[in-house]
Parts: C-alpha cells; structure tokens; sequence
C-alpha cells in the first residue's frame, strides 16, 4: 500500500494555504505543521491584511502550532512551508527547536540559506518539494500585481 | 535647557517593560518604539506566558508600533530594546525599514550582531545604552531562577 501521507501531501496542504493568501491579494505562501503525520497547525501570510511584517505564513504556524501543543518547543514536528523561510522565520524556528524544515521554492535573495540564518542544531532542513508550483504561484501573482499598478 | 528625550530616558522606558516581564517570571527583556521623540509602543517578553518562541519584546512592538502607525512600515522610527535583538526579531525589523535600532546589552552568542542577521540598508544600529543596568536585571534574573530550581 502506497503511504500517502509523504512531504509531497503535506506541501500540497501547504500551497492550499498559499492559495488562500493569494485569493487576499497577500504574497502567496502557505505553511502547515505536521506531528506524527497529523496536520496541527496551517497559516498562509498576512502581512497586508493584518498591516504587519511580522506576519509570515511560517510565524502564524508556529504560533498556532505551540497554541495546540500546549507548550512552546516544536521538537517533534515538521514544518512545510511553500518558499523557503526569511531570516525572522528562520530564526522564530530556531527558538522553536522543531525538528525538520521543508520547503518548496527557493529564495536566493531573502531566504535564510544565503543569509546564513543560524538554525538549531537538531533541526534538519531540505527544500524543492512542489518547487514548481510554489514558485509558479508567486509569479502568477506579480504579474497580477504588475498588471493593476 | 537640557534635552531630556535622549537615547538614555527611552531606554529607561524600556527597562521599566523589562522590569515588568522580570515580575512575570520571562526573561526579562524590554522594548519600546519612538517616533517623534513619541512612545508609540511597548513591548516586554511574554514567551512563558503566551507559549509561544515568537513573542519577543520587540515581535510585540512591532507589531503595536504597525498598529498605531495604521501601516506595516516603521522608517521614521527607534527602536529601543534592553538586549540586542536575536535572528527572529532582527529579521523582522529587517522587514520594518525601522530608521534605528538602540539597544542596551550585548548577546554575543545569540545576538544578531555575531550571527550577521542582515538588517535593511536604511538602519542604523548603535549599542551600549544602559547596558549595565539591562545585563545586571538579567543576571539577577539567573540567579534567581537557578536558586528556585
């Protein structure tokens, strides 16, 4: 039997959150978290709904996440997000200490990678998982941004 | 007549948030945001409280400051925390084009300053004010804590 709940689900789960942010004229990226193969957190931006910076698809899901588990360390959960995370979510995610980061798309110019964001040192990170489509989501929506201006 | 809204009375006012979060049993760390030689927000750690790795003083400042302000950008304004801010929160004034960052103690190990968290082209960081007074408050804070432990 196929397992079905493998990165490529939840990534799908999580471009359902990117979508939702896009249909609210937000930069479309979405997150989930993910405990022993159960979704216990989603968020997608809402940096201009919300009129704040620190309102990041990842932020919004590690806040929930801690809310559901009672405490505030994430040591034994996964977090897929659509693009790969910026330095604040990186570093919100290092006090997390949550286990393994998975992201979509990458970010060469923002992303904590080539910003060298410190990550904790049990957490594992891996990226390009529905990539594509990630990343097809965000210059679907530039170019509709560009249009409107 | 001597200018009494310097560097030295706003991160009083921070320290006072610090003192605050010191009472609640956090981690005592304090911050306020100026405009105008105007407070517009304050903020103080609330991670125990709330449960959650994102709720540093100045996440919540930030986010009361882009609250007060009526939009997500802080470029006219000061940041004034009693630590060097950590990757997460640097990261989101990053994100804030804040015009200044002062802070009060160094965290050489988890500050953004060692870890080279990059901050926005427009913001000028500057450190040392009252940082004795903001390092003594926390290490009273250690003491205690490993003496109830």
């Amino acid at each position: 039997m196929e397992h079905i709940f493998d990165d490529a689900y939840f990534m799908r789960k999580a471009l359902q959150e990117a979508e939702i942010a896009f249909d609210k004229g937000e930069i479309p990226v979405g997150a989930v978290i993910v405990i022993d193969d159960k979704i216990i957190a989603r968020g997608h931006n809402l940096t201009e709904t919300l009129n704040d910076v620190t309102a990041h698809a990842e932020m919004q899901s590690i806040t929930a996440a801690a809310n559901f588990l009672g405490g505030k360390y994430l040591q034994q959960c996964t977090l897929y997000v659509t693009l790969e995370p910026c330095q604040m979510c990186a570093g919100a995610l290092y006090w997390s200490q949550i286990s393994k980061i998975v992201f979509g798309a990458r970010d060469m110019e923002r992303g904590c990678i080539n910003l060298k964001t410190k990550l904790h040192p049990k957490t594992k990170i891996e990226g390009g998982v529905l990539a594509k489509e990630a990343s097809e989501l965000l210059k679907r929506f530039f170019i509709m941004k560009r249009n409107l201006n």
